[in-house]
């Protein structure tokens, strides 16, 4: 297939910090929330209910201290960091002197990302080709519609819409932007943990972010690799969605993935590439998983206490932050009475009024 | 009944800017967001549907030019821009020697109000007082208790609300703190528009807020009382919910409104205070008024474009830009071709999930 790997950005702070210059122009600057009522929750060990499904009920909760600031890519444009990477790959395409905009850009996504390149590709009036799969979130179709692109449905697994991106390609001679599997979309999302560390008064002692094929985590780590931030991935743990924690802790990256977790955005293996920062180049200090209950009552907290519209995948990491024993109690040991300022990335807010109807009500 | 009215802030710019000074440490500096989206929808003739019921749909829809900047005092402090007010109105009476913190404070309100004094009183560790109608949102109530306000409930009606405070005040010789109708909760609320003045790199050309019993708008007037920045009026029409429009045109303060308008922050008449800078001195510009259906319509679009949980009376500013074909033609005769670039305060996000779910399922 044909990409622009050998013209992209080196994984380097540098060339997150490149990114940002490039894209600055075309993206929101997100805010940063904080909530003194989420702060206390987080602060305070969890009842044995809101930690079920974990070995660790049979001991007493973890008490850690924890100071959480909330960077708001569900406010970010098209609802989610995905604008960053998008518009980054943009940016270096036209940079390539054998690019030729007429050809357009080809991806396969389940959603955002799809929303991102069509209206990065839009904003430099290049034609956009995108592979969704036919089970995809219909506020995504109809938004990606909306950006003007060209849509073709396939089947579920990454190699029939590789496939279905491929011939694609043959046809046209577009140029294929992967989600996530590629330097210069990693680098675009790392931009979203430099503006939270400057947003926030203090140091962050640590940043955690959802991780799906691993751009946002691998970015991140990326964006913190020359400061002493700690990075962390959280993933949901249904029907195996939490293939980058396992494969973290087993040392080998799980390369297929087949969960229907209400995190929609986070159902696909973890990436060569982001495996490569997050694993092999030690950038990311752990990864943990949370429930769909958990993932649930997450959402419910980020509706009613922060007023912000999230997506089921945004919030994992901050229902790690909340309900994941492990995670706690190391944040206990690591940091003591003094506690942690934690920066928790919502990832986006895309999700359809009636599914959002649905899982409220419950 | 005791107010603190002969020591509080003359009705001006420079105490809306004082006021400023004192509450900063307490309040959230909440952000402004735009969205292309919306601008492009409010840039856009509306359909007769969208304009149903008004009398203008006969007349070819106006073609404004809007450049939309929203104050997201949802994402304030208690989920409202109330904790303005509460928190100024609490520290000058800090600042008068002859109050009594041990007595504590009383108040009668319909929900965000009573939450916002709650937190500044237990802030500052006195003790709070709240009268609540009986049909006030519960999930309003919940918070207020969660505050560890005591409250009271009563009939629906301003003077049953009165005598219940009334009562409480002899028995315990607290200090009143109304919801709009006194000139330190004005100035207070005036500060939301003083932030988004400085935070929208461009001089607005106006400013539009909802508008129940006026603290908000009064208080928006004030700020932009020596500047050129118009300021407009938004409320409710079901049920003679727009008293403050019909009493600016008729020349004469409608006292009395029963309307259950689903933007129940704006079920209040509007107040003495408040009318004084709103129609007297003129320093209001116009008042203008949306339908629930246009109410409902205005807040799915913010929940799907905007990522933000807003109550029903947050968004009459936004229908009004909208829908309303009034405003928008005069902002077409005003601003031609080169247009507007208009703030929209987002007054509050305090809604029940159940409410909201029913709201979005609909």
């Amino acid at each position: 297939m044909t990409t622009t790997t050998t013209t992209s950005s080196p994984l380097t702070l540098a060339s997150v910090q490149q990114a940002h210059e490039l894209i600055k122009p075309f993206i929101h600057l997100t805010p940063v929330l904080t909530s003194t009522y989420l702060n206390t929750l987080a602060s305070t060990p969890q009842t044995p209910s809101a930690l079920s499904n974990t070995e660790w009920s049979s001991r007493p909760p973890s008490s850690p201290v924890l100071r959480l600031h909330f960077k708001c890519e569900n406010l970010q444009r098209i609802g989610a960091f995905k604008a960053r990477g998008a518009f980054h790959a943009i940016a270096r395409l036209k940079q390539s002197p054998d690019f030729d905009p007429s050809r357009g850009v080809v991806t396969h996504s389940s959603g955002n990302h799809a929303q991102a390149l069509s209206l990065a590709a839009k904003t430099s009036q290049i034609p956009a080709y995108i592979v969704m799969p036919s089970i995809s979130n219909p506020s995504k179709v109809a938004a990606t519609k909306g950006y003007g692109a060209q849509i073709t449905f396939s089947g579920p697994t990454a190699p029939e819409r590789e496939a279905a991106a491929q011939k694609i390609i043959s046809s046209t001679g577009a140029t294929l932007i992967p989600p996530y599997d590629h330097p210069d979309i990693i680098c675009g999302q790392g931009t979203a943990a430099l503006e939270l560390l400057s947003q926030v008064p203090v140091p962050l002692h640590a940043i955690i972010t959802p991780c799906g094929g691993g751009g946002l985590l691998s970015g991140t780590a990326l964006a913190c690799s020359e400061i002493k931030t700690k990075v962390f991935g959280a993933e949901p743990s249904f029907e195996g969605a939490d293939d980058g924690r396992r494969g973290y802790y087993a040392g080998k990256r799980v390369e297929s993935v087949k969960s229907l977790t209400i995190g929609d955005g986070l159902r696909t293996p973890l990436g060569k590439i982001p495996w490569s920062i997050i694993y092999t180049r030690k950038l990311v200090d752990g990864m943990y998983s949370v429930t769909e209950d958990q993932i649930k009552a997450a959402m419910r907290l980020v509706y009613e206490r922060l007023k912000l519209v999230v997506e089921p995948s945004a919030v994992v990491g901050l229902a790690v932050a909340l309900y994941n024993e492990d995670f706690r109690k190391m944040v206990e040991e690591e940091a003591g009475k003094e506690g942690w300022d934690l920066g928790v990335v919502f990832s986006g807010g895309n999700v359809s009024l009636s599914a959002l109807g649905d899982l409220l009500k419950e």
